[in-house]
């Protein structure tokens, strides 16, 4: 769980309750209305906006959205490097015993096609493949976050109209005008929390995670090729660092050293 | 009929009238002039907006958006491994008959392509073509469901303008303020329903089916030129997997053959 | 004339005017000085942001995009096959006759181009170019037509709070309250009718518009391509058949019979 | 200077003087505090959104927007075949002198790079890299425009929700609130007319200016480039003519003659 | 520290001053609730975005888009000259010692790589990935503020139908209405203020920066490889003004001399 998902989202929450509390009181920001045509009306219109099969991933999408991202690219580099000189030392066939000991799928996958001697071109553009449909299915996902922040506070104004409208409708009684158009309001409300408080957000989660995914993706075939065509290994780490900030890179400098520079050299 | 979309529908107009007779009644929500300015001037804007010729299919467009994709992934893949051990035992000529079996004419077409010897650039550059403006035509029908859920809330705002010019009109008459004004946003409540409970959603829907077929034809093409160069089937089957997802790709390691590996080995 | 964009706009005010007589007059719906800050902001404001020289375009842009587009994919076909097959039978010079009689331009031209010998290379690289240009010219004019159709509701506005101001400076008199409102609003009601009943379609049309000339034109690249390095008829027609859609394709092979087999077999 | 940019903007302010003078008179639209918000908002805003030395060519875009734009593009090809010509007849290296007297510094430049015997590669990486940081430039000057005509409304946004606060801490003085509200609206629609009137069409017209400027070049690329390879002046008439519309190419045909048919034969 | 940031910033902050006490008093601007709401909302709601990891570095992107730039691409091309100059005479190896006396870690990166005798592709490789992910880096930090400046009036909004809700329910009590709504249209200026006085024009100032640096080490890039093939310095020279504007390619032709010519020719 990354701290910030969570956090922000009830210190967001925190900072609108106490916004009320200086002027007012939090039962005038129930309605049960509101939330029917709020919440309902958001969940319903992305359900139709999507086949059953893609609307019901919804579920899945929250947690992992506020999941942290483990992605950790100085060790899958020295896993490519430890590769890279397993492959130069004893020919790239001896790396079937080390893809069975590997967690990532999709690298085990390409180090898989290199040991079975697919041709470079074939393991490029399955790779390749594989990284734009996986890339096509976060987009979706996003995008159904991001249709739901769009959804939110139309119903929600949809919500202040039918307020509003049943309002008008009894204007002979005065004394009710004011707490009815406060209902009204509350629903606006509702809209514009849910969409800037809990589904942008969540969607702005999902596009980092799939940015930073994408990347070490990238990494992993640029790696995996380079294994193929039996790259040194201290070009291929040079190569590699490339995908990193300067900062990371200075620390794999100065406290690490990847390579047995006797072994490579 | 996917469920999603209609019962999406369904259920998102439910929670608007729940949300309606917990403090009003349905009667003050329907408005003659409102359906008229907001319904006619929407479906009358899109019919400038196009050729009468592409107006014409909005009819057929709404039940493609609502019906089930039919999309067989798998079934496809194993389609077109099986055309590949056919070509690979008994040549690509043999294909001929098995073209005239296959359901899908995108699929026949190119096979039929390729038992005609054509060149595998001109089949690759007529399908790709083919593709491309089958992809260019779905997207106009999307942009005019997304056309229709624009001009539905700006045709909403001028039915409200309408309501409330005419109502100022006649200030004089202070017990008809609310209704009058009641009525002129029941204009603005149609136009946002129509937009994100109608018109949106069913482009949505369509944009995921355009992405899935675009997929599809893309895999079919990937086999098509596969089997015209008699590559492997097994090769065949790796790289077509990649068009899967993650777990279906397990399901197809897990319980299903698609190659007899006698034959191909 | 293609009835939907003339019809289109009528229906349309029809909706506009029907939806007015439901609940009030006409006559509160003509504002002389609202004309002037709608159309006229939106007219000079669009005339400010081109050139002279485009500016006057205008004018023909309009029945422009409201003719009916006349482009025949199917006639073109036959007539580059035709060609083709000249052009097979008789050489590539026995064409200069041929391109005197052919009613479009950019056909003509390129099949001059061919004539006169010139490299493949360059005859695809001119013909390319001017189909870059046109679309630029013609996306130009739609982005015309958009302009217009984003200054009418922010002149409207305008025209709303000049409306307003005037009021203000005199609630002293309670009895013009109503009526100087209504005026005041009734220029947000023309710039929305203008973007949304006018210049938005017109915009959509010559974007339509624009699409089918561009795939028409990429289609006659492509046939005089073929053409030039001497390709087999039928194997044009079916790369040509490509760019239609599948009915139309379905309909060819059943109706008619572009090439006579015997001939080019 | 081009008529279309300084008479729409007269034109559209003397319409809303027109719409202004109808219904009430010009001393309610003048109001200091509304000036500092509006327009030194934006002016301010935007000096933070660029470095100094941006921000300052914002007095030097202005009147370069509102410029005639002189490009004759049927000069300029009558120029690039005279020195095709040239150096046909007599070398590259007698273009030397006919490169003094060129006033189209780009060209110049090219011709220069041609005569020094430079690869063709390099000419043509010198000149499209040249060409993209021109536009590039340009188009930072368009958005610095385009910033404006996004900060004036939100700015006046700003202004009359002063100029609300303001009136509504003095409630207790009705005869006051007309007016003060009039005020406060009076920011917004600075703001309106600001964006729409001044700083969009002006973006407008660079953004033209760009359009035309980089197809220029772009000519002027395709023709140093085939002057250096030595191309027949013949064909290289008809490849830049490519970029001029259909009008303008018949007019050259009928009226010019841009070769001597007798010498480059 | 760049000028134009902060002043603007000032200078833009104390319009708004000026603007409110030529008509009313600063006190009535400040609310402790509006400031939760909107200061809190945005900033938490940002915190959701993002991964802990990245949000952090928004206290660091900051001072950065305040910070004068001091990239001098002049500079840059006097050094890759003179290591042009100094890899002609004596070979890359002799760049080994000036490499190290570089400060630019990007330029110090590129001319190890080639003093090390990688291939020129690999250098390539390396150098572009660097800059994609600098990119990338960069963009993402504006996308940091872009997302602040959406999420500050969304919560202005939101305090706003708070202000307004807290009023409703008191409507009994006339004298506080006035004073209560002012309090809410202050949350909504102040989301308003913030994003557009503070951070869009951040965003902004660091788009300005990023574009620089890419352009910058484009440059870099195109002269490190230009060195490695051992291109003549004059043309190194020629093809790195194309990097400059028209006037400092000027500036250099006249006031300074980059190369000696005789060492070159």
């Amino acid at each position: 769980m990354d701290i910030s998902g969570l956090l922000g989202i009830l210190f967001g929450f925190a900072c609108m309750v106490v916004g009320i509390l200086l002027d007012g009181e939090l039962g005038s920001y129930w309605d049960t209305a509101s939330v029917f045509i709020t919440l309902g009306g958001t969940i319903f219109a992305t359900m139709a906006n999507y086949s059953f099969k893609s609307f019901k991933t919804i579920f899945k999408i929250i947690p992992i959205a506020l999941k942290k991202d483990k992605t950790d690219f100085k060790q899958s580099i020295q896993t490519l490097i430890n590769l890279a000189n397993i492959a130069r030392r004893e020919g790239v066939l001896a790396l079937e015993n080390e893809a069975e000991s590997l967690n990532d799928s999709f690298l085990k996958k390409g180090i898989i096609l290199v040991v079975d001697g697919s041709d470079p071109e074939l393991v490029k553009n399955i790779l390749e493949t594989e990284l734009d449909f996986i890339e096509e299915r976060h987009e979706q996902k996003q995008a159904m976050l991001y249709s739901m922040s769009a959804y939110a506070p139309a119903f929600g104004m949809a919500g202040t109209l039918i307020g509003l409208i049943n309002m008008l409708k009894e204007l002979d009684k005065p004394e009710n005008v004011g707490p009815s158009m406060a209902v009204a309001l509350v629903t606006t409300f509702y809209g514009v929390i849910l969409a800037n408080l809990f589904f942008t957000p969540l969607a702005g989660r999902l596009k980092e995670k799939t940015a930073i995914e994408v990347m070490h993706k990238q990494m992993l075939i640029e790696g995996i090729l380079s294994i193929q065509v039996g790259e040194n290994p201290r070009i291929i780490e040079e190569k590699l660092k490339a995908f990193l900030s300067d900062k990371k890179q200075t620390e794999i400098s100065k406290k690490e050293k990847f390579i047995d520079e006797r072994e490579t050299r």
